[in-house]
């Protein structure tokens, strides 16, 4: 796939700082970049926003809003007060989208965590609507389940963003989380024109852990060049996070690893 | 729960030849058992079934048979030999079912992998039905299906064994494997008369590897008071196995570990 529709997530090449990762990305004309908070936490939010500005390079995502479940009012008013903040780093770094993470129970009970999701975004998206900023909901891959977000399909996502029916809430697609799910095409047609975020990296077995264990684009199984088809005819022309976090990679030089997302990026193909 | 509807899966208390797990499992007043092949693996099948029949002991089901993706036709006509051969082994151990794992895909397509597996179970379906034999397919965590199934939800199983209609395919249902599913408890429903195998265990962070990383009904997160009552609603009142594949409790010995599980299984309300 053509350069051109990259982004790099910070996250992939976390070794990097703000400055050296713009430098890299640039650099390799590349036109994106995803952040996660922790890439910018030690600088002035005005100034990292100024430096990602001058450099011309697409915000792609900031990553991550959300943890919406809560044990008790506190809880939950400390997670509400905290998404703001988000969604005012956002709209500082003109980014195009907050990913968003709806989080695990506190409990065991499912049905109360994904009520707790409801209406914390419910309660928040005026707010990113005022910013002019889009809340992309990432339907976790269901290992992640305890730990990371109730919402485990594409499918459910797609309800919950017809629930709520506010139009800067929707999608944040992450291949890793959707593949294994016999009806992901059809839910990718379904979320059409909801799609904020787009995020590739590759299913590496065996899994060591929910989180790190993944692979740069074409080291494992997912069939990504149906994937980037997919969401294609989904009418998605927006950048396409390479978004990978592993250990392994991560034990390796940054520029490194980059150039190896970098060559998995273009062998996948294009529709 | 009562211990009158319990089973012990063989691989919760692997380090048991045979003849031990009979005993410690009669000896605890539990009517079934659960067999994994690897338990009677040196015996004579007819000697192994004998040493069942003679203690009572209900066979809840066979593990496994499957594996039905294959690279070429002779992986096939290998993979249909062995599950012949299951499935007399399951007949002479007069067994309530064979589970069933259907097997990854061998690249990177699920929707051949899903064919293969769809094709596979319409061409055993007649040579179980001749022999009385069961077959309950397991939809497994959408973690496994790089390299155990390509089947990842309860839905998709229950869509499988609709389009194939043979009276004799139904589904295993186990907790580890569907329980972060927001549909699963209408899909239990839907499954109602063809659930022919019942599996607990629990879901304990974090996950260390796809297989191996279980625990005993208690130790995690998932909600078994309402799993064992949504089965319970769909009519299904056969034995409910322990299953519980794990590297922590298999370096404890066997008998501590059964008495755990029975803990586990006991604290489980009834509907």
């Amino acid at each position: 796939m053509d350069l051109q529709r990259c982004s790099i997530n910070s996250t992939t090449v976390r070794g990097l700082g703000l400055s050296e990762l713009i430098e890299a990305v640039s650099g390799r004309g590349i036109p994106g970049v995803g952040l996660w908070r922790d890439c910018y936490a030690g600088l002035r939010i005005s100034t990292a926003a100024n430096q990602v500005r001058s450099s011309g390079l697409r915000v792609t995502s900031i990553c991550r809003g959300g943890m919406f479940t809560h044990r008790d009012d506190e809880d939950k008013s400390r997670s509400a007060d905290e998404n703001r903040r988000i969604i005012d780093e956002a709209h500082a770094f003109d980014a195009e989208c907050v990913v968003i993470v709806c989080g695990a129970p506190v409990g065991k009970d499912l049905d109360v965590a994904r009520a707790q999701i409801r209406d914390g975004l419910d309660a928040l998206a005026p707010y990113a609507q005022s910013a002019g900023i889009r809340l992309a909901i990432e339907p976790m891959h269901p290992m992640m389940v305890a730990d990371r977000s109730a919402i485990t399909s594409l499918a459910e996502a797609n309800d919950l963003i017809q629930a709520l029916d506010h139009e800067n809430i929707g999608i944040a697609l992450d291949a890793y989380h959707v593949f294994w799910d016999v009806n992901y095409p059809s839910e990718v047609q379904r979320a059409s024109g909801r799609i904020y975020a787009v995020q590739v990296c590759d299913w590496v077995v065996p899994i060591q852990g929910q989180l790190t264990s993944r692979g740069m684009p074409g080291e494992g199984t997912i069939d990504l060049t149906a994937f980037v088809k997919h969401v294609a005819r989904a009418g998605y022309d927006g950048l396409i996070e390479i978004e990978v976090l592993s250990d392994a990679w991560w034990a390796v030089d940054p520029e490194t690893a980059l150039d190896a997302a970098i060559r998995g990026f273009e062998a996948m193909s294009e529709a």
